[in-house]
């Protein structure tokens, strides 16, 4: 018996989840609730700077520094930080709804993609997916014709296929002999094509098993994992499926992340938070479409640099320290299955190739989809998430870069700012009558915060009608009661405490109208400094391409009323959903696109903005609503308020 | 604690190499002895036949059948065959000088092979090894040039080696960053060259690690493994090993191993045992020539069709039944350590290819080695082991078969054959005046049984001097009184029991010249059946090259005497030692030679004996001493017994 097992152990049981786990005394709370798969939000990755993963300790006794993130009140109620909490007797823990994540807008949002028809806008591809299966009749061997059995398969793959430079996966090798003898000498072989019209024969099973022939393709983003099972027979998508991305708990950013990857086995640790997260989601896919993992012969994912290199277990260090240098930005084929996903050994990964650190293989994938790099057209960009990828470009030439928006538009940074999840205010009017907020939320739950969509929502209503001010004040004159001074500033109550569910009014501060100025301000900045660059004004971009499901959600007009998006006619406006699933499913569907991604990777040229003055300048000159030169927002009117 | 440890277990000790091991009750003597590495020879792989486990068994309780392999006297002092014991108590077993293996003679062939210059006769190769180290200062990343990582090494392997279409080793990615970064951006890069001009960097080392670059091969026979150490920066073979495969414990055959093979867990137990072989001897070399197992950088493996399939993990079944089809003739490049061999994860292993289930890639190799496929030449090659096998042809078309000599030069089927070990008689001269034989053995060491080489030697001079008749009977005429009558037929004294380590008289008996006979009639008829398909005779064959150790020994006056080889001049026989090791020696060396495997592997075409009839014809014709038809061994005079 190992020592180990002699030591008293601690029951930890978290509501309203129901798990229970064991530990060793002094174990830290946020670890455990990791080991045991239950969330708790931490925006800074367990630092105990960021406030948000509080939970409720309901009995038993527990170590915890009280930082200024918890009131005198609510420590005195039990309210911990996890972060900062550590284990010594048997324990209940709730995990308060504020720290919790919610699952139910993800699958709203699984239903809306599947409504969706995805708009292909690439050409020049058949149906031809990378990964083929092949049912073969060989002849049985005899005296006169007694080649080896892999001889034999190979010579009739040739004949019937028509490929020369076939190579083989050595794991086939094992099963060959009596794969070819089950049934009689009839099998069905799967094929990858490679680059240089070789290919490689990666599976053998016994019989006709075509039927059964699906891929994987995954957008790993930093909050979120989408994904879908596509058949191959027939070129449609089979199942969706969608789930936090795992490594949440590590920190709700690409920065927290990387920090916590310098920790011992903590690279590891995150590798296997994304992994399982892939896992589940795979299982999901399976059960729902009711087919076997065997069946499974292709997987494609896309991501941003650093989601990508700890999705292969890369040290993420240098994508953030300049000179910005990724590890990797074209990844070589690997086996799924190498890195810790639970498919059959022969299911190959290809991963969208990247352009830069900051500018990954989810935006390679979506501008493969849309086409950019094969038309004249100029077009603009733009996938809005915690970083703001923008490209402008067409087929001669394409400019690309990522600017830290913040998080603002996933609620980081605003003081009632939360993911667009239940609860969430996104629609908001001003009623004319007596200046009170009409307020919406998704799946019209009690209010529970602000998120992104809802964000811009809000800041465009109040700045047309004057109650705050185009340099994102609020006008105290304004002739509501709505608004207050706090110890932050000025705010605006958006719904009172008793209409929440988060027993608090929820307001917005003017250090959130501030935030959210400095975040549209670097977008704007972004598309500007590109246009500059390509020597074109924003005025000659001949379509806009929002990507992503915050570009999903945004209302147009708004957006350009703060001056998130440029001026332009809302006819060349268009919405793709998830870009980066798009490539991907059009990379499984077709080798024709297979290579596109690194031409494009290629062809983009990647600018950084951290260190350009130009930027800087377009940066302060946008620091206003919707901007300091109203000339290039000529559609926008606004009720001047007095504290400008 | 688990329940299987709450079993009495049963101590057994195995003497004189004083090894123990605990086992369950009603355990197998025999596997209890693999499992404790203690080698038992067992010719028939414990199938209770052969007779040769042997052991004694000094005290203890064990249950073992009685068969005719054991006289009742040996039974009664405690001998029993290992294969069919089972362990009831605690045991001390014996292994008798007679069922151990001795390592002496394979050291002396060592410096046998050390001494010996290799003769390489295929040309059109210059020294330019398949695998690379390469020395890369690669420019440090600026903003400027922020290429990733990888882009930047392929970059400057790119333009130092002018090698296009490079790929590179998923496994090489996790220590990139740091490895780049450790000796300031100097490392070096080990490449791999591959089919069509590409390549593959296959390991990165910080700083400058060229001056260690090896390279091991590998012969890997069904009794013994040879191996060699390369430095592949001078062209130089370091150093050199030998061990018994041990594999013999399953059995001293082919036959024996592919049905051990069948059993439950059998074919993974055959692998284990010939990569434990190899890691052994890895390590052996590694150690004699002091240098670290990080600087092996590749391998090359020759050996027959069932070693290579086991040695892989690949059913060897269908190689021994009709049509005979190996799963595999050319596999593809594996990772060592992929099958288990103790080498650094980007050690590839290249198998030389094997053309049919009974010639193997030694073969090949010797062909390779030796140039046969380049020259005008007509050559007949032979490699004489338990298996003949024999090449005749020249750069135009080369035939090839591989004749059950049986595993009489190996000393079986010989009532006191041993294989070519310490006290083996190897000299055998008959005294002219009182026609007493004069016997010379291995290491001059008291006789313990007749090894190959020396029964051709025994055969021919008692043929000569009229001992035996030409039809290989004993002629009982004749004045001497070594010949007596036994229960098997007559038999002739070699070396009486006095003079002997194993307490008999040393006898050659009229079954043995039988099985010698029958030996010799094989590979000579199989000689004629190739030369007959290529439209030759015997004495149109231009070059004899005899490969392997056992040739090495033979005297080839006497070998022609008795029929074993062709009757042509004394100058047309060349010896080259081991052909399979000299093979894999120069693909080391050369990319150049790399593919050479292949082409001869495709040039060469097997004929089937089993189903010949010619051959049996011929066979048949030369089943006399040296042969019916004494026009084909014009040289050879012989006194006429009576008995004929």
């Amino acid at each position: 018996m190992a020592i180990s097992s002699e030591l008293p152990r601690h029951n930890v049981h978290f509501e309203p989840d129901n798990i229970k786990i064991q530990v060793d005394p002094g174990a830290n709370l946020m670890e455990t609730a990791v080991a045991a798969g239950v969330h708790i939000n931490a925006s800074c990755g367990g630092a105990g700077v960021c406030g948000t993963c509080n939970i409720l300790v309901k009995s038993g006794r527990v170590e915890s520094i009280r930082t200024d993130k918890i009131s005198q009140k609510d420590y005195n109620r039990g309210i911990r930080q996890a972060c900062q909490t550590r284990i010594f007797s048997d324990l209940n823990v709730e995990i308060p709804v504020g720290s919790r994540l919610e699952k139910a807008v993800l699958s709203r949002e699984v239903e809306e993609v599947s409504a969706q028809k995805p708009v292909a806008l690439v050409s020049g591809w058949s149906f031809n997916p990378p990964v083929k299966k092949v049912f073969l009749e060989l002849p049985k061997p005899t005296m006169e014709d007694n080649v080896s059995d892999l001889s034999r398969l190979l010579r009739s793959i040739k004949q019937q296929c028509k490929l020369e430079n076939i190579s083989v996966n050595a794991e086939i090798l094992t099963g060959l002999a009596r794969i070819l003898r089950t049934n009689n000498w009839q099998l069905t072989a799967t094929i990858l094509l490679e680059a240089n019209s070789s290919c490689r024969v990666i599976n053998i099973e016994p019989g006709d098993t075509r039927k059964g022939h699906y891929s994987l393709v995954f957008d790993i983003g930093t909050t979120a994992v989408r994904g879908q099972l596509l058949d191959l027979n027939r070129g449609k998508v089979i199942s969706h499926c969608i789930d936090y991305n795992r490594q949440i708990s590590y920190g709700e950013d690409v920065i927290s992340r990387i920090a916590w990857s310098q920790k011992t086995g903590g690279l590891k640790r995150l590798q296997k938070a994304v992994t399982a997260t892939l896992n589940d989601l795979i299982k999901g896919l399976i059960n729902s479409a009711d087919i076997e993992v065997q069946s499974i012969s292709h997987m494609v994912v896309a991501a941003n640099t650093v989601m990508t290199q700890l999705l292969i277990g890369l040290d993420p260090k240098y994508l953030r320290l300049s000179p910005y240098v990724p590890t990797i930005s074209n990844v070589p084929l690997l086996k799924a299955k190498s890195i810790g996903i639970n498919t059959e050994e022969h299911v190959h990964l290809y991963i969208v190739p990247s352009v830069a650190s900051y500018v990954g293989g989810d935006i390679v994938a979506g501008i493969l989809g849309t086409g950019i790099h094969q038309s004249d057209k100029i077009t603009l960009y733009i996938d809005i998430g915690t970083n703001g990828e923008i490209v402008i470009g067409n087929s001669d030439v394409m400019l690309t870069t990522s600017c830290s928006a913040g998080p603002t538009f996933e609620g980081g940074g605003i003081k009632h700012g939360i993911i667009a999840t239940s609860g969430a205010i996104e629609g908001f009017e001003i009623n004319p009558s007596d200046f009170e907020p009409v307020i919406t939320t998704i799946d019209s739950a009690k209010a529970k915060g602000i998120c992104g969509s809802g964000l811009i929502n809000i800041a465009a209503r109040l700045l047309e009608s004057g109650i705050i001010t185009q340099n994102g004040k609020i006008n105290t004159d304004f002739p509501t009661k709505r608004i207050r001074e706090s110890e932050d500033g000025y705010e605006y109550i958006l719904c009172k405490k008793i209409e929440t569910q988060i027993d608090k009014d929820i307001v917005i501060t003017e250090i959130d109208l501030d935030n959210l100025m400095r975040s549209k301000a670097a977008m704007y900045a972004g598309y500007k400094t590109l246009a500059k660059n390509i020597g074109i004004n924003l005025t000659d971009i001949e379509r806009v391409i929002i990507a992503g499901t915050f570009g999903n959600n945004i209302d147009i007009k708004n957006a350009i009323t703060i001056g998130l998006l440029p001026d332009l006619p809302r006819d060349r406006f268009f919405f793709i959903g998830n870009g980066s699933l798009l490539g991907s499913r059009l990379i499984s569907f077709s080798t024709d696109l297979l290579y596109h991604g690194e031409t494009i990777a290629n062809k983009m040229t990647n600018i950084e903005l951290s260190e350009n003055t130009e930027f800087m300048s377009d940066y302060m000159a946008a620091l206003f609503l919707p901007h300091t030169n109203m000339d290039e927002f000529p559609s926008v009117t606004i009720k001047k308020g007095k504290k400008s």
